[in-house]
């Protein structure tokens, strides 16, 4: 598995499609077979208008994620890319393809916007889901998804062995020195539910906006395989990982963390409004 | 708030519930308005038979809890406290009693039995409860519930300021020097609903099995307010904390930890078996 940092530019939108299939092209000479990429990798983050933003989108059965589609089945991969999506009636996502097979497989269109997003991305409408894959069963999350457990632990219970999470996860410099929340989130994440969780985070600055770098690979047992990045820099994180490995939810001789749940003594605000 | 870590022992059980009323006297002259003991503080851990637990076990309705409430209301204090309950029909619940005005108001049995607990206790039937106390909002617990995301997710929706979590964490020698998973349980569940969560461990040894006494309390920003405690051993943790401070979930101009809840899109499977 490979979660390659990049630094989109949301001022040179015509480069950053290149640049994420040629992430993909060094992930698939590397040997990787699931290679995960950042949010918004088509566009950059940082817009000044609903109009760049719709200006960057693209479509999802569109030349551009067929091109990163293509390139990763060259080595038989399978890519979590975010993406900036135009939608059939104009509006404008903030979305994760998952490409396999030389195809566009499956789209999760992110349903917590963050900051500023809501001004620029219709949220999504659909629960995020779980794809099948030659390599495992995937889950599709972005960034700010992974402070909402409700969405984190339903991909696990939905069969996920790995949250694939694209991420623009800002940097605080007020935080330096501290370990980023994110990776406590990311482990903890893996603990709960006993799966994987790579988190594909950018680096770089726009408009004045650094990003985290914050790039890791989380295992079941709640430690890091892969990361932290030591320079917020561009970077490819590997780490091997049995995924098979996260359909064993058993802790120990007494205790499974999904059999030990009791289903019928949780509150419905958990699902409801 | 005060979290009493304490060292019960089950070779002594005559001896517990003193030392709980010791402790809560202590807290209430530290000024402490509410007081979290470990999880069966009554009892002692590490059973040999289920004749043992039940000889140990004592009703909710009757002298044990009722001296500790009184001594908690000398002071007017709220206290969460686990211990050994001998149910009217017989059976022994794992539970975590909420007393206050001199009297015990809310019983939680724990829902999620570890390692060889399902030998001694009946499981739980009933749902975590969130209490109303004068000292805010109080979501019970018990160590092992802290790892299904459902429960403590939907204490926070309910309503709770504070999950209170009596525990009895065994340490695990092999982690020695590492941070004990425990403690970022506790400021992973603060952080994602801005709540406090205040786990108070035991300590000592029984029977050969040494407890982590790993006591915690973390705030809604998801750090620790209060330990943890250095040498494993007895302390009090205490940690000025303002409750209605977890009442303002926002985290931002545009974000609201509950407020960005996507509640209709989340899985069915989170509240179904």
């Amino acid at each position: 598995m490979a979660c390659c940092q990049i630094a989109p530019d949301v001022e040179r939108p015509e480069n950053n499609a290149d640049k994420v299939r040629r992430a993909i092209a060094a992930g698939v000479a590397g040997g990787a077979e699931i290679i995960v990429l950042p949010e918004l990798a088509s566009s950059g983050y940082v817009f000044r208008s609903v109009e760049e933003a719709r200006a960057a989108a693209v479509p999802a059965d569109g030349e551009v994620l067929r091109a990163w589609a293509e390139e990763a089945d060259r080595g038989g991969a399978v890519v979590v890319c975010g993406f900036c999506e135009l939608a059939s009636d104009g509006r404008v996502f903030n979305s994760a393809a998952l490409l396999a097979d030389g195809d566009m497989i499956a789209i999760y269109r992110k349903l917590h916007l963050w900051g500023d997003e809501q001004r620029w991305f219709a949220p999504g409408e659909e629960p995020a889901p779980v794809v099948s894959t030659r390599h495992g069963r995937i889950g599709l999350a972005v960034c700010y998804d992974i402070e909402f457990p409700e969405l984190t632990r339903g991909l696990a219970l939905e069969g996920a062995d790995l949250i694939a999470l694209p991420a623009n996860w800002p940097h605080e410099p007020s935080q330096d020195g501290a370990r980023p929340v994110l990776h406590s989130l990311a482990e903890m994440t893996a603990y709960l539910s006993k799966v994987f969780v790579a988190v594909c985070d950018r680096c770089g600055v726009e408009r004045g906006a650094e990003f985290e770098g914050g790039s890791v690979i989380a295992g079941p047992e709640g430690g890091l395989r892969a990361g932290p990045v030591a320079d917020r820099g561009v970077e490819t994180l590997v780490a091997d990982c049995e995924l098979a490995q996260a359909r064993d939810k058993r802790t120990s001789e007494h205790n499974d963390a999904f059999a030990d749940r009791r289903a019928g003594q949780y509150v419905d605000a958990l699902v409801q409004g």
